[in-house]
């Protein structure tokens, strides 16, 4: 059996902690299968890393543990959790990280991870991560199961969802992250484009996640900061080399996007910046 | 069997998106051996990367698929492509990227990745590193062979040679990569070093490639933007700490660098910018 | 038998560098599992790896082969060579890279990489990691010994230790590492607490390795340039958010932090600068 453990942290690629986690998940685990998500989350930006793992998570096997650590907390009194949630396990800290993530699934269990015989030995102040976040994916990836490490709580620390407000005529957003071609992720969507002419607005974060609301594509503008965009195009390079567009980028968010350019650098955006998407004249834009 | 998928894109190491893509080959061929080439070409340079995979693919074990991904075409009707070149697979989109590796078999077969069974069931117009590229790469390692995937094509596209003139006394090329330490690599190669006199150039890209041009090594010089160099020298550490030199590059390409500095960032030199190597005085500098 | 090789480089992540080393492992010793500890030292900066290195090898298992490439020597007169040393080779050029790592056992025995049977059949002047480290890793793993590569050594070149002065009451240091969160990791330690009120100094780098020095710990400040840091805590989240304060590092160095922000770009830090720890008023506060 070789079972994947899942890494994303804001340690960066520059430093030794990545090394040493997968070193530490070696000795405990010789047969896990590593595989890097990513570890250059924005330094200490837990909401970010919320995003992403919920982009993430769904491509990974049945059986996949996630070690999820961005944790400016560490060594003060947030605890360390796991939680099993459908077919995965996700390895945290308790300060909201796994919100995206677990509001995906029907039933979730959460133990602390309070086990010191699932610890390295000595337990710093300063890199859980290495300390008890790896061990217990480690001793998870080679057959532990969550009652070895605690007892269940019944609450989590959660974050805000995403800013997400469906107006009439207007829907509201925000900048959620921006990739390193300076494409703009934004919190609208789950888009999905029906036929030439609609696309169908699935919003996954909206207090209603089952209303669809289709939409005429070519009525649709999109507005950020003082720019709009009128071209929301079905590819990156449907647009003129240069040029800015709007597009359902791959994981159904709403995007911004130049042409083979660098749309953040360009509109000066930032994660956390305001985005509008505007249905046109129609008076049947918007419906249920 | 453990067969090697070698990875190179330009999704940069901050993102999820290569994270994703591994996940993608996991869950297809559990037991393939990823090995990251660089993730860091140059967003959407197709010819950067086409002359990354030129140097780096030889020292690939046989059987290994290669999945290269620089895509500014993502969802147009540019086709993601297969191709089977001596022992070796490479899965790439249709966009001159296999240019320069596949120049260098004698006997190449390509297929079109058309089969929508060998692709995940959604595919997006951005991602298709992920939902077809990846998947490709994969089914190949669990064992399909490249008539699975779709009909075999007569043309493709092609990038291109690198600038390289061989004149009476002078050959002229241009940079092609500037490496992390700052040392320029030019297109001016195939050096070898024959005698502690001489070096033999093999122009791997000119017209005529089989023709051997021995050089006196001691009267050549190098010319890039005004600035002449000429210690042509064995090793970086031969020059004085912070002095210009050229040498023979690891891969055989002529390379300008700075002993322990950066050449790149002193000469304010970028790729595609000009290089010039001047055979000296002799009149029997250059020779059939 | 899966033996880990662990790398550590200055080759960044930009380039084909490490690829091409993986590629050549696996050619070797396909059942090798290779982890990155990093490639991210700074360029040529061989007493920074000699650092980092000392933190990251503990936590690898017995077993563990260390390829170790910061070279700007590479292709002159300095040998290439393995260290065995506990139940870890080291594989390095003989630079002092391996300076800090090998002082941490009794016994030490060295070859120089000598036989042409275990590099690659050309060995460039340029990318020594590529021809002859990673294949000394590779062969080492697949289950060569030592003496199969080379004549034993009886010395190596070494780097000063780490500057750590103890004065009476004063403990003087230097800035050993930047990491990416901008934490600011010295020379000074290693500090274990022993009680909420005391800390006691274990100095690995000074004269006299096996002195405890209890410290009162509520006497302590620090200096590093013309900021007095007074905040000795525990975790960088008892800070509040954007104070300085320093701590005791994960690996038991003295450092220096910002909470959920970076203290070398707030203090205009590098590597090699001052750190002045200072003893407070107590006539006890230094002793055997």
């Amino acid at each position: 059996m070789s079972r994947v453990i899942a890494l994303m942290t804001d340690f960066g690629n520059t430093d030794i902690y990545t090394g040493v986690i997968k070193a530490v998940i070696h000795r405990i685990c010789p047969q896990a299968n590593v595989i890097d998500i990513t570890h250059s989350i924005q330094p200490h930006h837990v909401r970010q890393a919320a995003f992403a793992l919920l982009d993430a998570y769904r491509y990974f096997a049945d059986g996949t543990i996630f070690l999820v650590v961005v944790d400016p907390g560490v060594g003060t009194t947030r605890r360390p959790i796991a939680a099993r949630a459908g077919n995965y396990i996700f390895v945290a800290p308790d300060n909201g990280i796994l919100t995206y993530v677990l509001a995906e699934f029907e039933h979730i269990e959460v133990v602390e991870l309070a086990s010191r015989d699932h610890q390295l030995p000595q337990v710093s102040n300063t890199f859980h991560a290495r300390d008890i976040f790896a061990p217990a994916a480690a001793y998870l990836a080679a057959g532990a199961v969550l009652e070895d490490f605690g007892p269940y709580i019944e609450t989590i620390f959660t974050l805000p969802v995403p800013s997400f407000d469906i107006l009439e005529r207007r829907i509201l957003g925000e900048v959620m992250h921006v990739d390193q071609f300076g494409n703009i992720v934004t919190s609208i969507g789950q888009f999905q484009w029906m036929t030439p002419e609609k696309l169908t607005l699935n919003p996954r974060f909206g207090a209603d996640r089952e209303r669809l609301i289709p939409i005429p594509a070519g009525e649709v503008t999109v507005t950020v900061h003082d720019t709009l965009i009128k071209a929301i195009l079905p590819a990156y390079g449907e647009a003129p080399r240069g040029q800015l567009l709007a597009l359902i980028g791959s994981n159904g968010h709403l995007e911004i996007a130049v042409n083979q350019g660098n749309a953040a650098a360009r509109l000066d955006v930032r994660i956390g910046d305001r985005v509008e998407l505007q249905i046109g004249v129609s008076d049947a834009a918007v419906r249920d």
